[in-house]
C-alpha cells in the first residue's frame, strides 16, 4: 500500500509552489463531489498550472501506480471528475491563463480551464463565435467540455465540441508531452488522436492545451416561442421545419410538466394547460432570419400551432428564452433531488419516446418532467425525487434503467452529451456488444497499461482496485 | 510460405459467387495501381458484397496471416489502396446497392461502394445535401472517402468527410463485426471508434456501412470570380472576407502558372498576365446570398482587384467554375506526369507558403502549378514532368520534401485531404515525435496484432514482411 507521504514528497518536488497542494481533510472533502451522485475522497489534490507538472505528476503515479483524476469545475452530470479509486485529484480550474484568439486563423488557444463561455465572450470581440454552448457554460472549463465532449441547443446547427477541436497538447497517461492534430480544419497526417482523446472522459490523456475552431458570428438573430395543445403536433411541427430546408441553430422543448414546474416556481404567462411549448432560435444573415421565422410561423399554423409568438428586440428574445432556463431551477426548487437523464434517440423516434417516458412516468408513478434539445433527438427527462426516502428511489432507478432500455431500443444511445462515467458504466453493454467494448479497452490498455488514469470510468468491468491509501 | 491455393481454396468457402473471386494474371495486374505512384500486385483479389464475406476473409487472413488491402475506385494519390505487401485486395466497388435517405432523421445509410456524387444527387431529391465534395466525387466510393477523410472545396463552411459520420459497421481486422456510433449527431456513449476508423486509411478496419449527416440543401448559390495583379493581393482579400462575418461554401485559388496553363488548354479567355484568381462561392437564403456577394465585391476593390465577375444565372456559374475545373486536366496535358501535394497551413501563413513554392520552383528548376482551396489553407502544388526523366525526377523529390518542410515549418500538416499512405509515410517523423507516432503505433497493434489489415502504408517504420506468396 503506498502511504500519502510516498506521494506527497515528490509531488513537492514536481509542483514549486507548496501552495497548490491540498491535503487538508476540508479541501479533500469538497473535491470528493460532482454535480452527480457519490462521494469519494482523493488523497491529495494539486491545482496544476503547467504541462511540465502534468507530465511529472503521471510518471509518478505510473511509477507508484497511483490513480490520477482530471477535474475542472466538477460540473460532470455523469461523474467524470469523482476520484473514485482514491489517489491524486488534478484540479484545472485555476490554469486559465491563455486565451488567444487569431481572428487570421480563425482558431482560439485556451489553457484547459478556461470558462466555456468566456472563451466565445472574447471571441465575440473579434466578430467570431465559439459554436459549442453547453448548458454549463458559464461556470464548466472547455478542459472538461473536451474531456466529455459537450453538447449544447446549439449543436442542431453547429455539432458538438469536438466538430470544433483542431489541435491539442495532452499528456499520455505514462506523462509523455504530446500534440495532436494542428491549427488548419484539414488534417490528415496519422489517426485522428485529437478526436479519440475529446470525448475519452479523461480516461485517454490529460489535455493541457487546446486550438479551437472559430467560426464568422452570425448577424443577427430571431426566436420563435410557439404553444402547443398537443405534445405530438410539436414533435411533427420539428420535423416539419427541418425538412423544409430551414436550419435553426436551436429548438428546445418544453413538456406540459416543465411548463407547468415554471408557473409554479416564477410565472411566466406559459399556458399551463398546453402539452407543449418550442422554442425555435434562428441565427444568420437578417434577410434570411426574417425569412425564415415568417416560414416557421406558417408551418406551425398548418400544424394548429396554439399560439407563437416571435421576438421584436433582444430583450424580448432573452424574455422568450427566460421560460425555458427556469426549467431546471423551477424542477429543482420542488424536490431536493434532480435526476438529469440525456439518453437521446434519431430524430424520428421522438414522439414514440415521449409517448415511453409517459409510460414509465405512470409505472413507477415518479415525477417527471421532459425538456431540451428536441430537433436534434436529445431530450432532458429529468426525475424529480428525495434521494432520502429510499422506496422512491428504489422506483426512481427502475425508472431510470427503462428509460435507458426503451433510448436503446429505439436506436438512440445511452448518452447524447452528459458522458458515461460512473453513472452508465454498468449500462454499457446494454449499447455495446463485448467485441464493440473490447476495441474500446484495447486502447486504453495500450496507452495505460498500469490504469491510473481516471480509472473505474466508462468500462462496466470491475478491475482489482489499484494500490493506494484509502 | 502460404501457397497461392492457401488463400483461394478458403476463399471459395467464403465468396459463394466464383465470378468474384479474380487470380487471373491481367486482373491482378490492373489492381497493382492507383492513382498515385508505385506497382504492387496483389496475390488475389475479392470483388465482396457483403458484411459476412469481409468477416470471414479477415478471420482466414488473420490465421494465415495473409495481408489485406480495402480498395474502393483506386482514385487514392497516396496510395492507400496498393497492396503493397500483397495477398487480398478487397474490391469494394461493386457493393453499392444500398443507397438510403431518411429526410426525418436526415441521414443517408450507404454501402461502401455507392459513388459520393450519387450520394449527393439523391439527398437533393430530398432538399438534403452531403456536403463534402472532394474533386474526385464523381468516381471515388464513398467507402474510399472515409478511408481516407476527404475533404474538397466546400469543406471550408462545411468540414471535412469526419463531420458527417454518425455510425459505421465495420469489420474489425480479426474479422469481428462491429457498430460505432450510431443515427444521431450526439452520442458520447464509449470512445469514439467512428472518427478513430474514419480516416484510418483502411489500417483499423474495414467499413462495410455507414450512416451519414445531410444538411438542408442551400436554397441558391453565387459565384464570384476575382482577378488579381498581385498574388499577395488575392492572399489578403481570402483574409478580409473570412473575417467580416461571410462564410463562402468555398474560395479557391488558381495562379499565375494555372491560368496560363488554363489558356493554353482551352481558353476561357482569363488574363494571363494576371497574378491570381479567386473563385468565390456562396450558397445560403438568396438575400444573404445576394448580399454577400455585394460585400465581397466590395472588399475586393479595396484590395485593388483587377475585376470581378459574377454570375447571373446557373449556366454563367458553370463557366467560371470552368476555369477551375481546367487546371487538372490543362497541367496534365503539358507532361506525363503529374504530381499533386496537399501540404496545408493555417490561413495566415499562406502568402509566406506561397513564396516558399515560388522559391522551390526557381531552386529545383520544377514546373510548378499552385491552386486550389486557398481559403482553409490547404493549397495544392502540382509538378509537372517525365517520371521517365531521372534527371529531372531527382529534382522533382527534392521540391517536393522542401514543400512538406516549408509547410511543416509553417505550422502546418504533410497532408490535408490526400492521406499519407505509401507516398508519405517517410516523412511522418518530420511532423509527429517519436511518442505521437508510438501512440497511433500501439492502437494499430492493439486492433491488429498481425499486422494483416493494409500493412505498409502510414507509419514510417519498416516491419518485417509478412509471409506471403508474392
Amino acid at each position: 500500500m503506498v502511504q500519502k507521504e510516498k506521494i506527497t514528497e515528490p509531488l513537492h518536488r514536481i509542483v514549486s509552489d507548496p501552495g497548490r497542494i491540498l491535503t487538508k481533510e476540508t479541501d479533500l472533502v469538497s473535491y470528493g463531489y460532482d454535480a452527480s451522485f457519490g462521494f469519494y475522497k482523493p488523497d491529495v489534490v494539486v491545482q496544476v498550472k503547467s504541462e511540465e507538472e502534468v507530465a511529472g505528476i503521471l510518471k509518478m503515479a505510473n511509477k507508484l501506480r497511483v490513480p490520477v483524476t482530471p477535474r475542472g469545475q466538477a460540473s460532470s452530470l455523469s461523474g467524470g471528475p469523482l476520484p473514485v479509486e482514491g489517489g491524486i485529484v488534478l484540479d484545472f480550474s485555476q490554469w486559465r491563463e491563455k486565451l488567444v484568439i487569431d481572428s487570421e486563423d480563425m482558431v482560439a488557444v485556451v489553457s484547459p480551464g478556461v470558462i466555456t463561455a468566456d472563451l466565445d465572450q472574447e471571441a465575440a470581440k473579434y466578430g467570431l463565435l465559439y459554436a459549442p454552448d453547453p448548458g454549463s457554460s458559464h461556470f464548466s472549463t472547455i478542459g472538461g467540455n473536451l474531456a466529455e465532449n459537450s453538447g449544447g441547443p446549439r449543436c442542431l446547427k453547429y455539432g458538438v465540441t469536438k466538430d470544433y477541436v483542431l489541435g491539442l497538447r495532452v499528456v499520455s497517461p505514462q506523462g509523455e508531452i504530446i500534440r495532436t492534430g494542428g491549427r488548419t480544419v484539414k488534417n490528415v497526417t496519422g489517426y485522428d488522436l485529437t478526436k479519440l482523446i475529446v470525448g475519452s472522459e479523461g480516461t485517454l490523456g490529460v489535455i493541457t492545451e487546446a486550438t479551437l475552431r472559430l467560426i464568422p458570428r452570425p448577424l443577427s438573430s430571431h426566436t420563435v416561442m410557439l404553444i402547443f395543445d398537443h405534445f405530438v403536433e410539436a414533435a411533427e411541427t420539428v420535423t416539419k421545419i427541418l425538412t423544409s430546408r430551414i436550419q435553426p441553430a436551436k429548438i428546445e422543448m418544453m413538456d406540459q410538466a416543465s411548463i407547468q414546474a415554471v408557473e409554479a416556481f416564477k410565472p411566466q404567462g406559459l399556458p399551463v394547460d398546453a402539452e407543449a411549448i418550442l422554442l425555435v432560435g434562428l441565427d444568420g444573415h437578417p434577410a434570411a432570419v426574417a425569412d425564415d421565422t415568417a416560414r416557421i410561423s406558417e408551418i406551425a399554423s398548418q400544424m394548429h400551432v396554439r399560439s407563437v409568438r416571435v421576438d421584436h428586440s433582444e430583450s424580448e428574445a432573452r424574455e422568450l428564452w427566460m421560460a425555458r432556463k427556469l426549467v431546471s431551477p423551477a424542477i429543482a426548487a420542488k424536490k431536493p433531488t434532480k435526476i438529469s437523464e440525456d439518453a437521446t434517440v434519431p430524430r424520428s423516434k421522438i414522439p414514440a419516446f415521449c409517448k415511453k417516458l409517459q409510460d414509465i412516468k405512470k409505472k413507477y408513478q415518479i415525477d417527471l418532467v421532459v425538456f431540451g434539445h428536441i430537433g436534434d433527438g436529445n431530450l432532458h427527462p429529468n426525475i424529480i425525487c428525495d434521494k432520502r426516502d429510499r422506496e422512491e428511489m428504489k422506483r426512481v432507478w427502475q425508472a431510470v434503467e427503462a428509460i435507458f432500455k426503451a433510448a436503446i431500443e429505439l436506436g438512440g444511445t445511452l448518452s447524447g452529451e452528459h458522458g458515461i462515467g460512473t453513472m452508465k458504466r454498468a449500462y454499457m453493454p446494454w449499447e455495446l456488444t463485448p467485441q464493440e467494448l473490447d476495441l474500446m479497452k484495447r486502447i486504453k490498455t495500450a496507452w495505460d497499461p498500469n490504469n491510473i488514469l481516471n480509472p473505474s470510468k466508462i468500462f462496466p468491468s470491475v478491475r482489482p482496485k489499484l494500490v493506494h491509501s484509502r
